[in-house]
């Protein structure tokens, strides 16, 4: 079978595109969830155009070999590992931005454009695609579509979906579909391309991308930072700045092992006595942007900050935020296994998780570093554990699974931008329940009914 | 089989909520889409809790008796209308506000609540739902999830499907089930919830709607309007706003048949000899708004508007949308048919699609009165027909075909907001293509595999 697929796959694509040295083929087989298990690939594709990805489709099809479609692999699920026997689709090649449109507002691209690329050639023509994933400068807005991926700007600016207008796709059979529309609305049936995004290849391969774009933003923002020593009274302050109506821009969450974590490392100086530093910024133009500002920071001193700051000197503004932006750098320094969470909770249950936790982690007996979205309840609990300790390895397995079971039990969701993959694929059957997951697998078998698209992601 | 489903129906509802006199059943046949064809109906059910849709569905299922949901009926497109032998499911007394929740900025709604009645709701917690259909003070959320319902404000701030997050709906065998979520993010598995909005009751029952909310606007807007004597002149006018990265919350176009019908019913005043107006607004914060407002007054004066006014004075304001809000109205008074179109362009065709339309009225002898949606592309060509003249109707519904062709012609969609029901049906298909529509049938028949729910619907 696998020789029978690879003789296909060689008619298709230049010798050099299609890779089977182990050595080279290594990297392609997982991305970076930590301890995700992964199969052996039969080869690595890596086609140029959507002609020659309907045609490995097809001739994977024709013999029964799975597709497991991955982007820069910067996923933290196991979304794109490869499952044993598959062909590894690498969309790496399909790098063209074919079109950015400034009267319509939009960009089409192919699926390997990074998503800072994307976001410097908007920019040029004075426009902004917001979704902003930490992993921006390496990951690709095919992978963004597959996971449907956030970011910081997301608290006010929305996720990959929300700027998904349509999108070229090959489906299990190797035809080659558009789905979605070039005009600002549009409801002709069933949103499909809306489905498609955050299915993570189990439905189809993306072969081509067009996303809304937004006017830039021109003016700067403003900061506000707080420094909080208990975690309800940070959870206060997030629940006041919600209630007070402000919709800041960014609104980031930093707890103390991560400001450790910094100081240690760059001598930064942050208060480690604090449990959480806020960090805020407000994007509205001016005067309104200096009064959100004030606004946020009179409700963070309401709540109980034990200091807080207001800057509007972006270079002050960058220095503040290095405690989120150099959290994991500097666990990373820590040179530790790291398994990251991202459950997402209801606004007013962050503190209460927070504690859970603090408490989770007490139990396991495991590090646990905590960056956090705080404007939408999207936690990142990262999990420290010493490389090749075995024990401390399950412990840190069970502490993610007690994560799950405690943001299911506070009503909210075993992932927030990160996708199920296999990682939360346990979590999203208890989330999901049976009928729920009765109706997945009937849209899977609808649009896969052989099962050849990334089996066993998703809902196993 | 329709006295066993009745026998069924009656065990389930009381009998003043089980209508099968013909007279009381006659205006749940069909919504307000002329001359689209219905059938008639066992009966009408009307249940007041999920269990009780649950129990009907189930019944029907269980005799293979169709189900066709409505809400308040005033959809376009035939989506509502009975099928032959149907039992028609009205939810006019599921109208509990289960939840306001400000802290979550969501609301949970029964689906027959009205959009106004949400939105005032919202209003006394400092919130806002932005969807705002021509029909919001009628129309039900249900209906408007239905059909993914768009709207003035949509062109700034989005669809109905931007503000679901989660929905109880009951599946086909009548089992129930929730989908999306309560938290502000969310990816575990695939977006069922988005799924079902706009599938017009195809895929399920909406017995629950989870929406999100917006902190209410303050800022009383600032209007800004423009005569144009040309449909270029109009189409730069749209063109250059969105160039110049403006964006307005409201940007409505007027043409000269709905101008002159308005001064014939109100002596409005306003100048017949213009081919188009164009009406603005801005809810930027101030001095933003006034910029943003002297903005695009300017680019309508560059475009060449004969006339342009800039208003902060909200009864000024209301006195120069009055052109929008009575066009539907004075054309009313015409005392003909209306069969309305709901075709999206992209922005930068408006304008050739406009002159198409002429073209088309002309051709067809059909009087034809358009308002849109400019900012977003979203055109309403409004055919008007003499009642009773048969000639005419076929004139108008050719003319009616036209239009669909012309806007799948210039990289449009034939439905912008009002949903496929029946009478874009054939236009869908057309623009679809065979390879979605069975992707469409194959995801109908994964959910729904008896065809019970609104069977002939969205695609047939």
């Amino acid at each position: 079978m696998s020789d029978d697929v690879l003789a296909a796959l060689t008619a298709i694509l230049p010798r050099q595109h299609l890779l089977t040295d182990p050595d080279t083929v290594a990297p392609y087989l997982h991305d970076e969830a930590e301890w995700a298990p992964h199969g052996a690939a039969v080869a690595v594709a890596r086609p140029a155009t959507t002609a020659e990805v309907a045609a490995i489709v097809t001739a994977c099809a024709a013999h029964g070999v799975p597709v497991v479609t991955r982007g820069a692999g910067t996923g933290l699920s196991g979304g794109a590992n490869a499952v044993e026997g598959c062909v590894v689709l690498s969309t790496e090649r399909m790098r063209d931005i074919v079109e950015i449109d400034p009267a319509e507002r939009l960009a089409v691209v192919q699926p390997g454009v990074v998503n800072d690329d994307l976001r410097a050639a908007a920019a040029k023509e004075g426009l902004w695609y917001p979704p902003d994933p930490a992993s921006a400068p390496w990951s690709t807005i095919g992978g963004n579509v597959a996971t449907n991926a956030g970011g910081l700007c997301c608290v006010k600016y929305g996720v990959t979906r929300d700027y998904v207008l349509a999108l070229e796709v090959v489906l299990a059979d190797g035809e080659v579909v558009r789905l979605g529309r070039r005009t600002a609305k549009g409801v002709v049936g069933y949103d499909l391309a809306g489905l498609m995004v955050g299915s993570e290849g189990t439905l189809g391969v993306v072969t081509e991308v067009t996303v809304k774009l937004r006017p830039a933003r021109t003016t700067a923002p403003r900061t506000v930072v707080g420094f909080f020593d208990t975690l309800p009274a940070a959870g206060d302050a997030i629940a006041r700045v919600t209630a007070a109506g402000l919709q800041p821009a960014i609104f980031e969450l930093v707890d103390r092992v991560c400001l450790k974590a910094v100081n240690d490392w760059k001598r930064a100086g942050l208060p480690e006595d604090a449990a959480v530093l806020l960090l805020a910024q407000t994007d509205l133009p001016e005067p309104a942007a200096e009064h959100e500002a004030a606004q946020m920071h009179a409700e963070f001193l309401a709540a109980g900050a034990s200091d807080a700051l207001l800057s509007t000197d972006p270079v002050e503004a960058e220095a503040l935020f290095d405690a989120r932006r150099l959290a994991y750098p500097a666990l990373e320094q820590l040179g530790m296994a790291m398994l990251t969470e991202d459950v997402c909770l209801p606004r007013g249950r962050i503190a209460e998780m927070l504690t859970r936790i603090e408490e989770i982690a007490a139990h396991r007996d495991v590090v646990i570093a905590t960056v956090a979205h705080a404007g939408d309840g999207n936690l990142h609990p990262l999990m420290l554990t010493p490389h090749g300790d075995d024990a401390a390895r399950i412990r840190t397995q069970a502490a993610f699974d007690d994560i799950v079971d405690a943001a299911i039990d506070l009503g909210g969701t075993v992932t927030g931008e990160h996708g199920v993959g296999l990682l939360k694929r346990d979590g999203a059957l208890r989330e999901l329940g049976p009928a729920v997951v009765a109706m997945h697998r009937a849209v899977k078998a609808a649009l896969d009914p052989r099962g050849i698209l990334n089996p066993g992601k998703v809902i196993a």
